[in-house]
């Protein structure tokens, strides 16, 4: 089973459970493309350090910096959003992680925070295969998404997770999709899309210290609990996150 | 001229400026609907009060909070920046902008910081205008843009402003859109732009403790200075904000 192949690949226990709830998560949520399939995936890679732990380099008030020395990206942000639960920011603290790759589907995490009752923003970069609309270079932006997770009294988050791409190299990887289909969403709107993607890229790197792929998490405190009421005004409409 | 009929509506010199410099930077960057057409919308507003000034309520390492007082959303921001220009986070601070409408093209002002080496993220509400993608209702969520602003020593700060919405409601008052278009980008995945102006708006009214239209912004100092290389490899193209 799957938990069985993430513990042979070298992983400790409880380094397999975060991989397999990550991966059986997005399993179950319709996101295949970070879920099983990406097992196989792992057990395909070279230079995998199952013994590797990120690090907390520095800490100010409001201000994380993490580096993830050699771990799974997924490792190093279930290490941070188990920091932010363990010591929540007064109101708000922005957290760079630095060599984070890879971070999976990233409503996972904001989910885990808002879970907890922290109002979180994140997003992360992996290798540039987006290229201006129209174009099949130069490819500028990773498929870099944004999720925000917000906390909800009734127990329900809003989770918006959202891929400037039309589908994601995790498709591609899962046998959904085509490299052709890696491209910005949104047809005769795409550049907005690409901006996005160019944007957060940017946004990312001028946030690290050592080049490399990278996450960036904002996480607050709420001073409001909207969901409720905007789960109202939506009727059946579902919102993003529901299952 | 413009600035007349904005000082014709009381608003200090100083204030008449930021507003001016505000629209016909809009109108220069091809943003029409955040350009010169909103004076006549000022012109058109009941109870504008050109006296009112923002104020900031709470300062905190990492963390303000501001209030409108009555004030144009631009003067607001106008006044946010500069006190982000003037004392500079030591490394991240989150602002919250309650009651802060209208906000404008947010491009500007994440431009104003960029020019001043601060990288930032922001968002605004605005009046619920967007259902789920096909449907004409229900509302949920405004035409929330999102704008990353990211220094570059080269002097052309890269500037990302987003609109989930196909067209704003600047369009429909610049006569360039109707309603009718006024609907979440994005074609078949209309849903992604849908789910992110969702998400922005649960993230801006969770952050604010008085119900009502407002900012969330996001300034970090960078560390790293990306943008020269993107321009290098994006050769011809254009990057978000290039003229």
């Amino acid at each position: 089973m799957s938990l069985e192949r993430i513990r042979a690949l070298g992983f400790s226990e409880r380094d397999a459970r975060v991989l397999w709830e990550h991966f059986d998560d997005a399993e179950r949520r319709g996101k295949a493309s970070h879920g099983h399939a990406r097992i196989t995936w792992l057990e395909s890679l070279e230079g995998l350090e199952p013994a590797a732990r990120p690090e907390r380099v520095e800490s100010a008030p409001g201000f994380e910096r993490w580096h993830g020395r050699g771990a799974l990206g997924y490792l190093t942000l279930a290490a941070i959003c188990d920091a932010q639960l363990a010591a929540p920011p007064v109101e708000a603290r922005l957290v760079v992680a630095e060599r984070c790759f890879p971070t999976g589907h990233l409503g996972h995490w904001v989910r885990r925070l808002a879970d907890g009752r922290l109002l979180a923003m994140l997003t992360a970069t992996s290798p540039a295969r987006l290229a201006p609309p129209g174009l099949a270079e130069p490819k500028l932006a990773g498929t870099n998404p944004l999720a925000i997770g917000i906390p909800s009294s009734d127990g329900r988050p809003l989770v918006a997770d959202v891929s400037p791409a039309r589908a994601t190299w995790g498709d591609v990887i899962a046998g959904l999709a085509g490299e052709a289909d890696v491209v910005p969403f949104g047809g005769e709107q795409a550049h907005k899309a690409f901006a996005l993607a160019v944007g957060l890229q940017a946004l990312v790197d001028a946030l690290v210290r050592e080049p490399g792929h990278a996450a960036v998490l904002l996480v607050a405190q709420p001073s409001a609990d909207p969901v409720p009421a905007l789960r109202q005004a939506a009727g059946g409409a579902r919102l993003p996150g529901d299952s």
